[in-house]
């Protein structure tokens, strides 16, 4: 994948910035999102176009072992819910004027006919990519064949390639994820699983502690496993893999991918083990309420020991692309300040003292 | 000034939250701010209306002492630069459909009448409520006259009569205004100066320990005033007095008043120090970069010993209004979700296992 590392372009970027009728420096971290949305559409005018919310959609072997705080069949009732616009993305993305996708990449459900017809006209969008219904138990083998993990890599890079735009919002859904998350960031970042494990949709300290436990079990089922595409394999999340060909497809596409909280995080740990360059392709929505992820964000950094730097810190712990949606205006706004603000010379405006 | 708690409503808009299609809390802070704008505008379905971003701009006798890194000339220029909309806030104002109303309040500057002409249609306001041309220097005596202070809260709450809608975005411009703000929230709050001062638009080392020595001066010079009002008139800023009568006002009114930074947080702390109630009727937009906010946001808790929690950190450091601006989305957010979201039951989500 190619660096879009680009320093002449960089220094233009900082020029104009630093020219802009505000004292040098005062936007703070919204002037570190203008360069890098400059640098991602490799422009001085950065310009977001026809933005994507995509929710993959899947269930989780693993949630019959008493994972989640919630029952299986929540997924599939959410993506309903998505699709007909009671969920929170679904009022977010009618605020931001986000198009809103649904992908069902392995829900344990047969979707009737009518929600997969619901296109058009500003309506989200049903997509089915499903592989199968639900992965396999993690604990008692894979979650999936390496042959189905190929296949939602290649689903999620088709998914991308049919869609408008130069931005992808990550969203997910699929109970039992936060498991696989955790996982993978334990595994991949040969991370104490204890300083990984978090509440997800609101476990108490009885259903923490045996999470904690079924987790170490995966663990210790799969403790060969160490390569990115077989870890994911085996820790699964048929909505993870879905994510991850997206990222991989969006990044090498060169737009914008906006990575909502710890589930969509985990997708992008696995691509940027697969091409390191995606790093620079994303923007971190928020530092979600969930325990592991201000970790995470350490594992996200564009360079070594620099954490990830997320836009908000809400105490969210959603999911479903809730924070990428409610950051979006910020990347909206940071496109708009390169834009639309006068120069000190173009303004009249004196200079420092 | 009325309180505004009323632990029935607020149980109605907690139940609300609890049974929308999320794990109770997951939306993080934007419960909170659910629940206090359901509270302020009094209904369980709140809706914002129209509205208003208001500049308080003035300019400070202390700033010939050096105590800004800009000439006090910035002040008028950026007004300027406001009414023809190349400012942040004006870029922010458009991206968010804020009416953009600049005041006034006492720049050391003519105006032009077209600029004062400048109204309707979309474009920035200008409301002329000149008490002088800048206050005089506090170092040598009062910044203002208790009569021009009392004018200037006049002042503040005739133009918030005027305005249409129920929120009110705190915004201001005056060169030497981070000088008064420190002041102010050393003096209020009994605080030690040197933990409240910071850098302002960008002092160096040397003009930061200037500073310091300056506003030191300041405060032994005004060493027995402590009444609110008369600290307020001798530490100064037509816009900050201005915005404290608007600030009264609008709390009055039970309109949304969304805080700004540093100097919108100080006019917010007189305001307190005058009706304490005003604090229910605030929303904190963000933590600034400026290095007494923490502390005074330590000071505008709504109860004691809790600090207020911004909506946003970024490091911004402009003022404006501009932070108020970025933060207005997430206020709209609140309101959409408390009204948009499905509750279990209406969209067949199960509950919790």
């Amino acid at each position: 994948m190619q660096d879009i590392s680009n320093p002449a372009l960089a220094q233009r970027l900082q020029h104009k910035l630093d020219h802009k009728t505000k004292p040098v420096g005062s936007l703070g971290r919204l002037e570190s999102l203008a360069l890098q949305l400059g640098l991602i559409l490799n422009t001085e005018t950065p310009q977001l176009t026809a933005p994507q919310i995509v929710v993959f959609a899947a269930d989780h072997g693993l949630a019959a072992r008493g994972v989640s705080a919630y029952p299986s069949d929540v997924t599939w009732q959410m993506v309903q819910n998505f699709l007909s616009g009671g969920a929170a993305v679904s009022v977010l993305a009618r605020q931001h004027a986000l198009a809103l996708t649904v992908i069902d990449c392995g829900v344990r459900h047969h979707f009737a006919p009518p929600a997969q017809a619901n296109a058009g006209g500003g309506a989200p969008r049903f997509i089915d990519k499903k592989i199968a219904l639900g992965t396999a138990d993690s604990s008692a083998g894979p979650a999936m064949s390496a042959a189905q993990c190929q296949q939602a890599l290649d689903n999620g890079g088709d998914v991308v390639r049919q869609l408008p735009g130069n931005a992808l919002l990550l969203g997910e859904m699929g109970i039992g994820n936060t498991s696989a998350a955790t996982l993978l960031l334990a595994r991949l970042q040969g991370l104490d699983l204890a300083d990984c494990v978090g509440a997800g949709t609101g476990l108490d300290a009885a259903g923490l502690a045996h999470k904690r436990e079924v987790l170490q079990q995966v663990l210790h089922r799969h403790a060969q496993v160490t390569q990115p595409l077989d870890v994911l394999a085996a820790l699964g999340g048929f909505e993870i893999a879905t994510m991850v060909g997206a990222v991989l497809q969006a990044a090498h596409e060169r737009r914008v991918v906006v990575v909502d909280g710890f589930i969509a995080g985990a997708a992008v740990l696995v691509a940027r083990h697969l091409a390191p360059a995606v790093i620079q392709r994303c923007v971190f929505a928020h530092r979600s309420g969930e325990r592991g992820h201000g970790l995470m964000l350490q594992c996200l950094g564009a360079r070594d020991g620099e954490a990830a730097q997320p836009l908000l810190d809400m105490g969210l712990r959603l999911g479903e692309g809730s924070g990428a949606a409610l950051a979006w205006p910020l990347l909206v706004s940071a496109c708009a300040l390169l834009q639309g603000m006068a120069s000190f010379e173009s303004a009249g405006v004196a200079g420092r003292a």
